[in-house]
């Protein structure tokens, strides 16, 4: 059986999972602790950083970006990236917006500065990182709102990776009580959607020792 | 005739530059002061960084993994990604690793950290940063001198974009003084071979006014 690496909350193992739920591509979850960095982990991705995913084949492909750009050539049928080349530039622009940028400015300051940061043995979380991580936050669910309501899906007309990346992200971050969607209404109602796919159902069934999601976490009507 | 948005000293663009340049496709190059946030380029690229492509129909493409990507689909004939699945999955995992881990390990480190940061109006240069910044490089030209003498080239057999991405973070962080390239001599004789490429040329002329490279920046025999 195909094998993907991940962590429950990591947004890119989330991405990559959402990704092959949606091509319909059977695999089974391995909890990765990168942190312990397992020598043979090391071999197949020497980033030490998940997912990685195993084909049948005994093929491994490392980081979340390949991952995806690897589905969509070896198994094209369902394509995430859309079909004409103005489309999937602006997939991947977005795709590249919620990886690099939102990952940089939000996911970093909150996410991995209260889950990994010990974990990973880099110190005590920093509130003003922290701060920041929220003040930033804001801005970013208003463009994604904006997106929301001037397109049916982040990217156009058809739902694509730039909705998953997206939701990936928004989703770790949900389940550590971070996001408050009452400040828009556009963001709460595109994330309504995402929740409701069968796609997104395993995601909403993590559970993370230690760390209890608010309520709304799992409810598609929050 | 086709443009390209870019800065002369950004890694991202540098990539784009040699992808075009490989692949034989002609381009015009203007310089965007992304801190000034001019409206029309906003508009174009909402994350306001370069590179930005704009194609003679008008398409324009921000973000330079998108650009990469649409080149390989709209541009076929002289592929920078390999051929088979595998060689592929390899060539962007590469990519990732220079765009991405070198990028927050040691670009970010020394040429946002001394160059862009002031530009920008986000203070000035913390020595700690850059101190890590240039412990960072140390391993990293270790990684890559391994992957130079085990391999031809960075992903395999076949000069590929995971060079291109090598040599143009490296290619910024030379400019600036900061690659001791005594440390590795198998990374030095890979760059050598990479600054022989006709594709190089233009990145070697490139001239940034307050900051003189050293003399031995556009020496192919350095």
């Amino acid at each position: 059986m195909r094998i993907l690496h991940h962590l429950p909350l990591s947004p890119y193992a989330r991405k990559v999972r959402l990704a092959l739920a949606e091509k319909r591509i059977p695999f089974e979850l391995r909890v990765e602790r990168v942190w312990d960095r397992r020598p043979e982990f090391l071999d197949m991705n020497p980033a030490c950083t998940v997912p990685v995913l195993i084909e049948e084949t005994g093929l491994a492909i490392a980081d979340s970006y390949a991952i995806c750009e690897y589905l969509d050539e070896a198994y094209p049928d369902i394509t995430l990236f859309g079909r004409t080349l103005a489309e999937r530039a602006e997939v991947r622009r977005l795709v590249s917006w919620f990886d690099d940028k939102f990952n940089t400015e939000v996911t970093r300051n909150l996410y991995y500065e209260k889950q990994m940061k010990r974990l990973l043995g880099r110190g005590n979380p920093d509130s003003g990182v922290i701060r920041a991580g929220y003040a930033n936050l804001r801005p970013h669910l208003e463009y994604l709102g904006w997106l929301a309501e001037t397109r049916a899906w982040l990217a156009g007309p058809q739902v694509s990776l730039a909705d998953f990346a997206a939701a990936a992200h928004l989703s770790a971050l949900d389940y550590i009580g971070d996001v408050d969607w009452s400040t828009n209404e556009s963001a709460k109602e595109w994330y309504a959607r995402m929740k409701s796919r069968p796609a997104f159902r395993p995601l909403l069934a993590d559970r993370v020792s230690g760390v209890t999601p608010p309520p709304h976490y799992a409810d598609p009507d929050f």
